[in-house]
C-alpha cells in the first residue's frame, strides 16, 4: 500500500499541496450504484473551510469539488472516484521568506531531514489543506453508511484549552462556528478566542467524534482492529497528539467492576468500551476522543534555526489560526466514516456468509 | 494484507489460539545477516511471562521458541523467520463453563458477532497470549534497531489506577516486577496491589514507553505517519483504549507558545511532540504512553446474557489478573520496535539516495 | 504486503526451507464455519508428493499436516489457520558439497547476490519443497469454492518435451502418474520418460488448468485483473517460464474474426478469451496453460563457477528429476484456486450489493 | 492495495475513463530529487499515441500532462506525484448505439455482470485509454533506473498475425510506425496492414521487451518475484493472453541441457531464464514476450446480446484498430519500468545492507 492512501477494500489516496496548482484524492473500492453529485461535497466542504469565521484562518478558497472520474449519469460505476479541486487563493508570496528556515513545532524541518527537499509554499504536502481531500471523499462514506446503516458519523469539540462545555446537545453543535455542544457558552467561547488571538498565542482542543447505529461484527483482529485502525486515522490529521476510545485514558484510574460495561439481555449497561471489544464492534455506539495540540505558528516569536544550522526567530505574520481544532470536527468525522465503510466492506468480504447472529443487544 | 499481519516491509503474522496446539509468528522482510539464536528470546520472553509474580495472572508456560526457518547456522537469511511455542500449560477445562457465556467487557460476544462461531478456551485468538509473539519477534527488531542505530527501546509502567512515581529511574525500572521507576515505592505499591487482587477487582494502567536515538527522518507522511503506526500499533494489544504521543492530552490546555518545541542550534528546547513532526521523526526521542483499561475478568460477580440471551451471572474462578497493564511494558516496547524498524527500511527503500542532510539538531 | 504472502483478502503466508525443520503456512481471511480436518490434506499432497513414481524424484516425506491454529472443533473459526508439515527425510549431507557452489539454472547464484547469504541444503528456501504449503493451504479453497459454487479446478499435462495427447478425458487424468489424459498413450509416455532419465538430461512441460463454473463477475480491474492474478500466481512456481490465458500465444496469429468469442442467447460461441474478458470472469471455463521448463539439475556434467568466481564443474548426483512439471499439477491447481477464492471474497466486498444482473449467458 | 493500484514502494494508482472529463494518474513512493518537466512526457506519449499512423486507431488527443503536485522546482519531493491529461476528443455519440449493446470480445458485458451499471462511452474504465497514464508514469520509472542504474528498457513488435521479422536491428525500431525490428520489411509490413484494415478484420501481435543492465539481486521470492510480477503487470494490459520469460514456452520443448544455461567466471553462456532465476535477476537482460490478441472492434459484423439478452448484431463503425499491439510498445516498456524499479526500492529496504557480492558474472 502506498503511504499517501488509507483503506484495505475502500482505498483512499491523496494528493497536492498547500499551494500548488490542486489537490485531489483518488476513492477507490467504491461499491457501484450510489448516487452522488458535485453539489453534495459543499456542505461538509463549508464546514471545514478556512475563512469561515474570524476563528479559523483566513484563506478563502472556493473548494469546488470537480469529479473527474468513476461516476456515469450521477451514480458510482465502481470505478475509481477521481475528485479535483483547484488551488485558486494561494499566495505563495506569503511564504517565500520561510524557504530558508524551520518553523518550530513543523514539519519543516523532519521533511527536510527525510527528503533533502521540500516545497516551503504553505507547508507544502504537510498543510492541512490535504484533509480537505479526506472531507470530501467522506461525503461518500457517510451518505453510504446513512443509506445502508443508518450510522450517523457525527463530531463536536469537547474542549477548547481549559474551556469545557457545560451542557451537551446535538443540536447545538452545528448551530455555532465552533461545533460547540452548549450553546449558552457560545458567546463567551467567542471571547475566549478572541482573547487567545489578540494575544498572538494559540490553544488546543479536544474533538469527540461517535457513530451511532454501527452493527456488531466489524473489525478484524488481531491487527485491523477498528479502535486499531480509528487511532492511526485520527493520529494522521495533521496537529493531533492523542486519541482514545470510549473512557480512553480515564480507564487507568477505573476499577474493573466499574470499567467493564456489564450485559443484560436489554442491553450494555454503560460504553467504557467506546462500542469495541477485542477490536470489533459491539454494536453501541463507537466513540473516539482526539487531542489537537495548539497550532505552532504564533504571531509571537520564537527561536528556531535556518537551512545552515544558524540560529533565527521566527514570527508568523500572515494567517494565523488561534486553534487549528475548532475546524477539524468534520475531518476527525470524515476519517471515523472511512474507516467504518472499509470495515464494512472487508467484514462482509470474510464473514458474508455468516448470517444473522443472536443475541443481539 | 492480512488481518493478522502488522507492518509494510518488516511484515508480522502472527496465529494460534490460547489454548490451541500452539501459537507463532512469521517474520518477513527481515534484513539477511543478523545474528539470532534462540536463547535471545528468554529474556524479554521471560519479562512479560504470566506467573513472573503473584501480581500477575498465575499461568505457567516455558515459552520455549523454536526457530523454524528463515535462518541458518545462526544468521538471519531474508526468507521468512517462522516461530513456535508451543501451549504445553492449557488447561481448556477451566473454561469450559464460559463456553455459553460472553464475559462482559471481553471479546467473546463480538467474535460470536462476527463469525457466528468462537473458540472460547481462554479467549481463544482474542488472548492476551498472541502478544508472546509480538515479544519474541521484536527480539529481532530490538537487535537490529540497537546494533545498527544505537536506538534503545524502553517502557515502564508510569501509573496503576491512581497510583504515581514519585520519581524516575531508567535503573529501578527493570529491578521490581511492577516495571516501576520509583524504587523507593516498590513495596508500597505491592501492597496497594495486593489489596487489588484480595479485592477480587481491577485497576488500570499507563505505561510510557520511549525510543532514544532514533534518527530524523523516518515516517511516512500522510497515511503512514510515524505516530500514526505507533497509534494503532499500540491500540492493537489488548486492553488498549488510549494513545498518546509526546504530550498527548495535554497539549489540549498547553498554549502554542509552550507547546511548540523550539530549536537551537545546540538542539531542541523540550519534547512536547515527542519526537515526531508531520508525521516523521525529528531525532529526538520518541515517547509514547498508553491506557490499559483494567481487566474485566473478575472475582467479583457481573450480570451478562447466554448465547440464548438468557441473563446470567459471570464469576472468574480461575486465573485472576488484578492489573493487565503490568505485563505490557514488553510488549509496548515490542510493538514499537517493530514499527520503527519497518519504517527505517521503508524509509531507505524511498530515500536511500539521499544522503546526509545537515543542519542536524 | 510481505514478499512471502499472496492474495489480499484470503491471504497465504508460507514459510520454511527444504531442509530445515518444518514447513508451513499461515491462511489468514478464510471465513469462518468451513468444517476441515487433517485428512482433508491428505489428498491433494499425495497427487503433489515426491516418490510417487519413479518418474519424479525419490525422496520420500510423510508429509503429515498439522493444523495448528483456525480451527475449532473442526471448523475454521475465521482465525488464521496455521499449517505445518515437520521436515523427516531431510538428508543434508547430499548437499554439503554443493554449499560452495551455483548450480546452473537454479537460484543459487541470484540468492546469493541478494542476500549476500544463502541455506545451500536443497535449495533452501528456493526450492519447490515449499509449493507443498500451496498445495495443502488451496485444499480449504477448493473445498469452499466447490461447495458454495459448484466450482471445479482441474488441471492435466498437455505436453511433455515434443509428446502431445492424442485424446483428451478428464477421467485419464487422475488414473495415471503423468496426468496425462490420453489413457492409451500411457506406456508410451512412461518409455518416453524412462529414456529421458536414463539420458541424465531433463525436459519440459505444459500444465493446462481449468476452472469450470466460475459465476460471472469476478476480478478487479485494472491491477487486480482476474487473469493478472493468474498470471503472477501461475509464475511463481518454480520453473515456470510462461503463462497463457484462453487462446494464449495462438492469439497472435488469430484473425479478430476468429478470436473474438461471439455471443448469443446460448451462451457464448467459443472460448479464446479463457473465461475471462476485462480481468472479469465471464462465466465461462477459466483456461489457463503454463510452461515449465526443464529441470537444470541434471547427471549429465555442467560449467559454473564457485563463491570465489572459479570455474567448476557441477554434476548432480543426488534425487533426479527429468520432469518437474508432471508433478505440478496439484500445485498449479493450487494457485487457481486461492486466486479464484480471494477475487470472490474481494468481490462480495465491493459487490455485495449487486444482485442478479442478468442476462446471464 | 487498492485495485487500481499497482506497485508496492513506487504505487502507481490510475483513474478516469475513455470519455469522462480527463485520466490521471498518482505516483507514490517516488524518491525526492528527481528531475522532471512537463515536456519529458512528450515523446513516450506520442510513441503511444492514437493518430500516429493510419495503422492505428484514429481519435485524436492532445495527451498534454499537467504535473498536479510533488514536483517543486522542476524536482520531485518525495511527495505523490499527480498528473492529469484532460480528454479532449472525446466523441461520445459514436458511442451512443452501444450502450444497450455487449461488445462480443469486450468487456462490456463483464462490467455489467461485475457492478450492475457500466459507462459505455468508449469502453469506459476498460478502455485502453487507461495505459496513457502508465506511460506517462514510467517516464519518470525509465529516467531513474537509466540515470541511477544504467538500465535501458526497450520493446520493439516481433511479429504481426504471421508476419515475422527477417533481421533485429534496435536502430530500426524507433524508425518505423511499427516498432518492427526489421528496416527493409517495413515497405511489406505496411501492405500487410492495409490490407487486414481493408478486410474490415484485425491480427494479433507478439512484442517483446527487454531490460539490459539490471543488476543481479532484484526480485522478492517467493510472492513478490520479479518475473511473477512482471507477468502480472503485463497481462493487466488491455488485449494481453500471455507472457513469457526468457524461452517461455519453448522450454516446453527444450532438453535441460540445452535450457541451463551454464556459467562461466567471463559470464553466462545463454539468457533462456530471461536474465531471472528463482524469481531475482541474475545480471542478465531481463526478457519478456507478451501476447496480443486481434482486437475484437470490427467493421466484420458479428452477433451478440444486449442487456435484455436479446440477440443482436455488432458492426464497429467508427475507429477501427486493425492491431492493437502495434501501439503497445511502449506500454510494455511502461510495465516493465514500473515493476522494475519498484523492485529496486524494495530490494534496498530489505537488503541495503548487502554490499558488494562476489562473484559478478
Amino acid at each position: 500500500m502506498s503511504m499517501n492512501s488509507i483503506g484495505r477494500i475502500l482505498v483512499l489516496t491523496t494528493f497536492g499541496e498547500s499551494h500548488g496548482p490542486a489537490i485531489g484524492c483518488v476513492l477507490d473500492g467504491c461499491p457501484p450504484g450510489i448516487e452522488i453529485s458535485p453539489e453534495e461535497f459543499r456542505h461538509d466542504l463549508d464546514r471545514r473551510a478556512t475563512g469561515k469565521s474570524r476563528h479559523t484562518s483566513q484563506r478563502h478558497e472556493e473548494d469546488a469539488v470537480e469529479i473527474l472520474s468513476g461516476v456515469f449519469e450521477g451514480k458510482t460505476t465502481g470505478a475509481p472516484i477521481a475528485l479535483l479541486i483547484r488551488n485558486t487563493d494561494a499566495r505563495s508570496k506569503d511564504y517565500a521568506n520561510i524557504a530558508q528556515q524551520f518553523r518550530p513545532g513543523h514539519a519543516d524541518y523532519t521533511y527536510w531531514q527525510k527528503y533533502g527537499i521540500r516545497d516551503p509554499r504553505g507547508g507544502g504536502r504537510s498543510s492541512a489543506r490535504e484533509t480537505t481531500m479526506r472531507v470530501a471523499a467522506a461525503v461518500i462514506a457517510k451518505k453510504w453508511l446513512l443509506q445502508k446503516y443508518g450510522i450517523q458519523v457525527r463530531g463536536y469539540v469537547a474542549q477548547v484549552g481549559d474551556f469545557k462545555p457545560k451542557a451537551f446537545d446535538w443540536n447545538a453543535v452545528e448551530d455555532n462556528p465552533f461545533f460547540w455542544p452548549c450553546a449558552e457558552q457560545v458567546a463567551e467561547l467567542e471571547q475566549f478566542m478572541d482573547a487567545v488571538r489578540k494575544s498572538g498565542d494559540s490553544v488546543g482542543a479536544r474533538l469527540n467524534v461517535v457513530a451511532d447505529n454501527v452493527p456488531a461484527g466489524w473489525g478484524e483482529p488481531i491487527y485491523g482492529k477498528l479502535d486499531a485502525e480509528l487511532a492511526s486515522a485520527m493520529m494522521s490529521i495533521n496537529a493531533v497528539k492523542g486519541v482514545e476510545i470510549g473512557a480512553g485514558f480515564e480507564s487507568v484510574t477505573q476499577k474493573g467492576s466499574e470499567h467493564r460495561d456489564l450485559m443484560t439481555p436489554e442491553g450494555f449497561l454503560g460504553n467504557n468500551a467506546g462500542g469495541i471489544l477485542g477490536g470489533i464492534s459491539s454494536g453501541q455506539a463507537v466513540t473516539c476522543s482526539v487531542a489537537f495540540k495548539p497550532t505552532s505558528s504564533l504571531r509571537l516569536p520564537g527561536t528556531s534555526v535556518d537551512v545552515n544550522g544558524s540560529p533565527i526567530e521566527v514570527v508568523t505574520t500572515g494567517r494565523h489560526d488561534p486553534c487549528v481544532g475548532l475546524r477539524a470536527t468534520p475531518i476527525c468525522e470524515a476519517m471515523m466514516a472511512l474507516v467504518l465503510m472499509d470495515q464494512a466492506l472487508r467484514h462482509r468480504a470474510q464473514c458474508g456468509d455468516v448470517g444473522e447472529i443472536s443475541p443481539k443487544l
